[in-house]
């Protein structure tokens, strides 16, 4: 039996332990620390927006954000907001805690993200801000969404979780919203464990931030005026993000190289496989999803079941929020079918792409789905 | 001018960051790593409780623990729930944020923790929970808190933020709750920058706590039936506890002999000094609170603003809870005054306490209070 091969395994191989010991020895390891400071500046600057706000993590980010937003431009209770079907549940909850509510749209079928001919089915005079996530890779259709918002004067949230030094149109992702969201979760190209951060260039949204994150604490220390939360995130996880943000152009290589790998050894499958480019951008690999094809009577799964039999981890992907049981316990659920999203969740998964991962895995993982498959 | 003493500063004397850069090495920096359990399995022992969860900090662990019980035990939406008003806002957060309403009770003149003897006159059909907090280094009367919960059927949720190790009549503090809380923050015995935990010795509490602290994930990935948040906690954070967990007696020595020492040199002074010990603990002095007496004209912020004129950093003590503007805003005021909780407020402020201060230190703030108050 091949060894385990995890779906993702980071790799520390910069100056993660060397900033983590700067911490121990000046004692900043809370929040306000130096790396925290560093990374609010510097990253910001890197994705072409001014301020930044690190955030426990990017679930917690996008629910601060929605909140900020909402008390800037008053939207009122049940207020919509446009959000992708295809997407982890971080921006339903985010609607939800806020008491605005999310209107699902399906995605399209090449690169999973947002569909844009579709938005405008979906939009009231209620709707206030459109959700932008780019997925597992791929950027979502910056141009086409900002030309929607500015049309029905929408806000854009750009929730680039996954989307770490992605360029849409050679610009940085998370410079197109008015408010922009990452997360550095364990599996991301940035990554700190947890972690997530807000960048923006309005000042007034950083400082709502600043102020929702922080309990909403006031000059005058322990009286207060509003209902924050503690969502700092501490100058240790700062110090991870820094060292692996000063090698992000090697991270985004590595995951490069290894797409064009399975590229390669997968193409023959009756699977459709990530696309290595659309017109306006290059893959950066977060994951690597694949479509098993409509005529295989095998689901996800199945399949799912299959590869950890031979020990090789894979992730279902998103089940469409529409979907969700909670969705429909809220109420918010409505018989509008999204079928792109619906087929990619029963006939998707992805595999191995840890930094770490050898060509002599991704030849067995080839290997086996090849025996599964064909 | 004497150098800046700040009102607290950590010490990493131990394995921080050899623990730390264990992490790194086996690439374990996220939730679920070797130090998360090993925080969760043995502070649980440490204080007398079966379970433990890790949370991204204090203030969290509050918030999902009564998430978990207001779902376990089906209280209705504004149940009630026992609070003390000289307080942080934290409880007032995970009242609101569940829908839960907060009850606030004046705390004893002694020891700042609730008056026990004030519990009874609050309590209504709907009242479902006391929250116990321990304030600033002495515990809250445990025993009579527990009689009160059996006669009228209350949960105990025990907020033991400032209490690692403290002792009531020779049992831990985080013991006494049906399920208690605690937090890591930078100026408490054992910190992480931010951090906290909820312990419990019931099996669907900890389950509970840990569904709603993991975005509700369930064994069907990316499905869910509830709303939950993302409140887990690194390995780096819990690296850095567990190594100052392993040191937490010498802190507490360090503490008390720093207590020791401000209480000699400060009894002379027309302040209330913080008690030493009470019939059932001694005092582990998270912080010297010190209250103006009444007599003398100045208030806190005026002696704030002269000690911070001599390089002296302190601290407000905690605004009552029933006298923010946010609980008027909520409609949670009432017309009941809490006269300890306001005087002491008005009175009162917090001194230097840092775990790197020194005698000279102490002399010289002991030199400027005398200056200022006589």
């Amino acid at each position: 039996m091949n060894k385990f091969i995890p779906v993702y395994e980071p790799l520390f191989d910069g100056n993660e332990k060397k900033y983590l010991a700067e911490c121990i020895d000046n004692g900043w390891i809370g929040a306000n620390g130096p790396f925290v400071q560093k990374v609010e500046k510097e990253f910001a600057q890197y994705c072409g927006q001014k301020y930044g706000s690190c955030i426990t993590n990017g679930t917690a980010a996008l629910d601060v954000t929605l909140k900020s937003m909402k008390d800037m431009y008053r939207w009122e209770d049940n207020s919509e907001i446009i959000v992708p079907t295809f997407n982890i549940i971080s921006s339903v909850l985010a609607c939800v805690y806020n008491k605005l509510k999310p209107i699902f749209v399906d995605c399209e079928n090449k690169t999973f993200n947002i569909d844009t001919e579709k938005i405008e089915r979906h939009l009231t005079k209620n709707t206030k801000a459109i959700i932008m996530v780019h997925m597992y890779g791929l950027p979502s259709e910056a141009d086409s969404i900002k030309q929607i918002a500015e049309q029905y004067n929408l806000k854009i949230i750009e929730d680039a979780a996954q989307a770490h030094g992605l360029e849409y149109k050679h610009q940085k992702c998370g410079s197109f919203g008015d408010a922009s969201t990452f997360s550095f979760f364990t599996n991301k190209h940035i990554c700190s464990g947890e972690g997530g951060i807000v960048l923006t260039s309005d000042e007034e949204i950083i400082n709502k931030v600043n102020y929702y994150k922080n309990l909403c604490f006031t000059k005058e220390k322990f009286i207060h005026y509003d209902l924050g939360q503690n969502l700092r995130m501490t100058n240790l996880q700062a110090a991870v993000i820094y060292a692996q943000f000063e090698k992000i152009e090697k991270t985004i290589k590595i995951k490069q190289d290894l797409g064009n790998i399975y590229q390669d050894l997968l193409s023959d499958l009756p699977v459709k496989l990530p696309e290595k480019e659309t017109p306006y951008a290059k893959n950066n690999y977060w994951v690597f999803p694949i479509i098993i094809n409509d005529y295989l009577k095998i689901n996800s799964k199945e399949l799912a079941t299959k590869l950890r039999e031979k020990n090789i981890e894979t992730r279902p992907l998103f089940y469409p929020l529409h979907k969700q049981p909670i969705i429909k316990k809220l109420g918010y659920n409505d018989n509008i079918n999204r079928p792109v999203s619906e087929n990619i969740y029963n006939k998707g998964l992805y595999i191995p792409m840890g930094l770490t991962l050898t060509k002599d895995d991704m030849k067995y993982i080839s290997d086996c789905l090849h025996q599964i498959l064909n």
